[in-house]
């Protein structure tokens, strides 16, 4: 049984704690922390009776009665409980961002690899939904030659009014530059914001649509739609145009409806319900392998990774140009 | 150029007479006939100036100026215009029923045979549709084996208060009886009619939906579901089960929609507007054959055939037995 | 923390006990049973150390670490362990059929009605797919108006010599007689099974394919399909007809993919990969539900229901008639 | 009966010659010519006796016979017909492109405008396709606000070893290049081409595949794949994305089969079967509008604009730059 902190009770931070408590399989929730000390002890009821509650995450993080800690605080404060953590040798599921900064990514990973242990998985939890693994398991098979594009969107109903310009990328592309560099195990060497006409219905702090192109060092280019007051639903879709072959990503079962002259299926509408069984795999996962630790979902370098790739997709599309996306090399702890 | 006359001048013979006006190739209508000489008189006006008006078939069947006439008049009136054109020796073209009773078709076909010159096409335009000739073609290469059952559908948005239940059979599964006997080259045997719940919706002279059963001599069983009162779409399907693979019919070219959270694509209300090509395709083909004086369409015999086999399903209706269908030997002349 | 004991470990038998081990929360398998000694004992090594072996369901019953019973044996053996294990007031769930006769399953229904007590579970699996929920709850909604037919079809890639054909109506259509029953809330009144042309690839013993009528008191009409050699797929298909609409079951998420001249979806050709969800949502409800003491899948009405159904089944085949399903009435305990 | 002069009886204006002659009403082919007589002479043949044969447009051009002309030749030789046919007043049609160069373009645009008359429809078929056109009535309806991204491919199964890298631009997106102009009302303001990985299995003579982008005035933006060796079929898809919903055009009626283990269908593998209906309806509507010697096509703007940009998309697939497409004013005769 892996006892498990959860650092931030915010929605999705009862979230994971409904889902360790209710869905996971070897593990329960020992032990909560929120700044917010009367939101910290509902959460713990969630988990159930003897569930701790702290007001910060460094007193969780020294809990002998915590094997575990999952990190679902706002990105800003997630370093230091991040290297309080690799201290402590406890095992770690931080959802994303890593950091904030590209710079506090490179210290927590310089932090993991100098304790010689991999301890951090991200929650980039699309790598566990089924659509994608089965586009990722075509390709390697290799009965389709090589990737070579990727044409993908990201398409949400609509966004709030705090939802501004550089959130496409931080909060809605950071997926998808998680999940490519993955699918093609390759990483990113340029990227560039096209800005197409813009949607007349979206408050004036967002830009919206976008096109961001992605591409890796072999030359593999995504092409990825972000537009995030789309208002007809949260479309996901990917295709991976290969060699000799282009593979696209199935959709969730759902009904044909024929009635009142259309034939129809309903549009997912919610992120939430085309990634909840993904999001129970990821924690499954991590739980499972704690074992054995070691860690087998997106680690220290793909967040630090994927930091680095949002920050020139960033500058892309304040500059309108093509930019070069800057990393240090692969640690060999990594490798 | 066939020179056309044509007798009945309503809706569907207007239809017609501007088809070969404009679209048919080799073609004109020079004569028209309808008992109103009023509408005849309308309808000439559509195929242009020069065009004949008859008050009657008789009259614009000995007209030198037609080679061949087109029979669009209503059904119990067709027996007497057919025997006249085929003692004239022109090419007929007769919508659909043959005649209103297998007495009747029977007295035609033999009056054809005995004339020695295949002279007469029937209305089933479905054998000309692109989507039925594309199964046609995968079974008859021959790779999925051997056809067993076929699925299909034919459901109507609604039907106006006059239509009654006989009508289900003589007006709609009419087409079904004679496409399915040509798309597996045999003749039906037996017919059955199950009768599901019922829909509310409709008015109650007419039972509403069925399933129709009908089985060849070699054992192919149509299960055809007739809805006429479906309100969501003039909905056509066909699914052939073979030995080795099921063929299922393809739709018509159609946008497919993402839009306030469903994702649909428009379902055809009109029997026209899913059969327009093929109602052209079968004019042009009888047209193309006449210099031949051959004809590939279907045929007298194929006339004869529907009228029993639609008799036997209206006993199969009114009884809920398992009714054989009552046939003469197919005439040496239609082999 | 439910403690099952599992009486069978057959391929069906170790799967269950697995998935509880692997799987299930909130329950565990402490106690195996099987009359070959041998096999029960490398059972037992899937649950773990300290699960006990038997080879009789008697003893395993009777042991105080049981809490619950999972019968997995064959058919003709259940109704003694029913029996035993209702008397000990055990939890049951027990793989289908309830028993092999009507007789057997309504003296095992009297026995649970006496009890008092809801102690039993069958293993109709499809309830719990995810597919067939969809569609019944859109028929809930009742926006598409009362549901008239139901077209499908259940066809398997291929069977065994051993398969023979009453076990197109015991082992095949039994999981369509329970789920339409439940899917409309209605039970079977009359069936009847159409033999279409038969397949030349299938052995001698098995007459394949059919259509099986089966419809419910109110007129409800399932039209199924069965074709168990028909080569190319695992292929369950599910169409309800309603007043206003026709509502499709989707299918499994699977990639699409275009390739050397096609387009194409890879046909699933197990069912365990169709409904291994379902499997595990069945044992999970059941174990959930163990705290209230209530049943909330097919019960023990439900085993009897689909025995008459059957019955009347393979009397239906065996002379092509309209066959009435002879069933008691509903126990109030039932109702 | 409109007499047309065909000029060039290579491949396709052999396949011109038997359109006319066969399929479309209101028109006949009454001269043909060819640099290389004997292959005009076998063109003639197609077309029947009475027809004449030159081996020089200009000669052709002047035959009183002849009242519209129909230019099929290399494009290189258009322009000199093109003025011959102006000043002769005789209506064209161009296969495109126009003529090779921007300036010639201009050249002929000058030429018709000084005439007074409207004389020349280019060969861009597909906006006589059915797909297209759905997709462009949709977005008029206004129902789901402005069009602001077009994703689209451009796809072939495999090029000759003469195919070389610009053809891609002047050849295959040229289409899409008139297409989307007139698809969305707007001339392309900036263009650029994106170079992925390329495949492995083309000759080396020839790039692919390219992400060509190209924006319009208004900002809607084409994300065009271009991928001429993609071996698996002619795969032509478009999606428009408004500012509340994505329009995806639909395909053409195909079958759907199931068989060994996948459903599948076939992919068209040549461009003329997709867009065999497209080529009948231009030359008909050409035909058709004669009589009020108007261009409802594609014209020589029309024409100029695609040479202009295709122009652009050259030299951005050579430097990698975003290139502004530089052109004259619209000439008020094309307003």
């Amino acid at each position: 049984m892996l006892r498990i902190g959860v650092i931030g009770c915010g929605a999705m931070g009862r979230s994971h704690i409904d889902r360790i408590t209710h869905k996971t399989r070897g593990a329960a929730v020992t032990a909560v922390s929120d700044v917010f000390e009367e939101g910290a002890r509902k959460a713990a009821e969630i988990a159930g009776k003897g569930c701790k509650v702290y007001t910060n995450g460094k007193d969780l993080i020294a809990d002998p009665d915590v094997d575990a800690v999952l990190i679902v605080s706002p990105g800003f404060a997630h370093k230091d409980d991040l290297i309080e953590a690799i201290k402590a040798g406890k095992r770690i599921f931080c959802e994303k961002p890593l950091c904030t900064t590209a710079e506090d990514c490179k210290t927590v990973m310089e932090a993991e690899a100098a304790s010689g242990k991999h301890l951090i998985q991200l929650g980039f939890m699309r790598r566990y939904h089924k659509g994608y693994i089965q586009i990722k398991e075509s390709i390697r098979t290799g009965e389709y030659g090589e990737p070579l594009i990727i044409h993908c969107t990201h398409r949400n109903p609509s966004v709030p009014e705090s939802y501004i310009t550089p959130m496409t990328v931080h909060d809605t592309a950071i997926h998808e530059i998680d999940l490519f560099h993955w699918m093609v195990n390759d990483d990113f060497d340029t990227v560039q914001v096209i800005t197409p006409k813009q949607t007349s219905l979206i408050h004036d702090k967002c830009r919206d649509p976008h096109i961001m192109i992605m591409k890796t060092k072999t030359g593999v280019t995504v092409d990825l739609e972000v537009f995030v007051n789309c208002l007809f639903g949260y479309d996901i879709n990917c295709e991976v145009v290969c060699e000799k072959g282009a593979l696209t990503m199935g959709k969730p079962m759902a009904p044909v409806i024929k009635t009142a002259g259309i034939k129809s299926t309903p549009e997912t509408m919610e992120c939430y319900d085309l990634f909840k069984e993904a999001y129970d795999e990821e924690i499954q996962n991590w739980v499972d392998c704690a074992a054995d630790g070691i860690i087998e979902g997106p680690n220290t370098w793909d967040g630090y990774l994927a930091a680095v790739t949002a920050d020139a997709l960033i500058k892309a599309q304040q500059t309108g140009e093509i930019v070069r996306v800057e990393s240090v090399g692969k640690p060999d702890f990594y490798k």
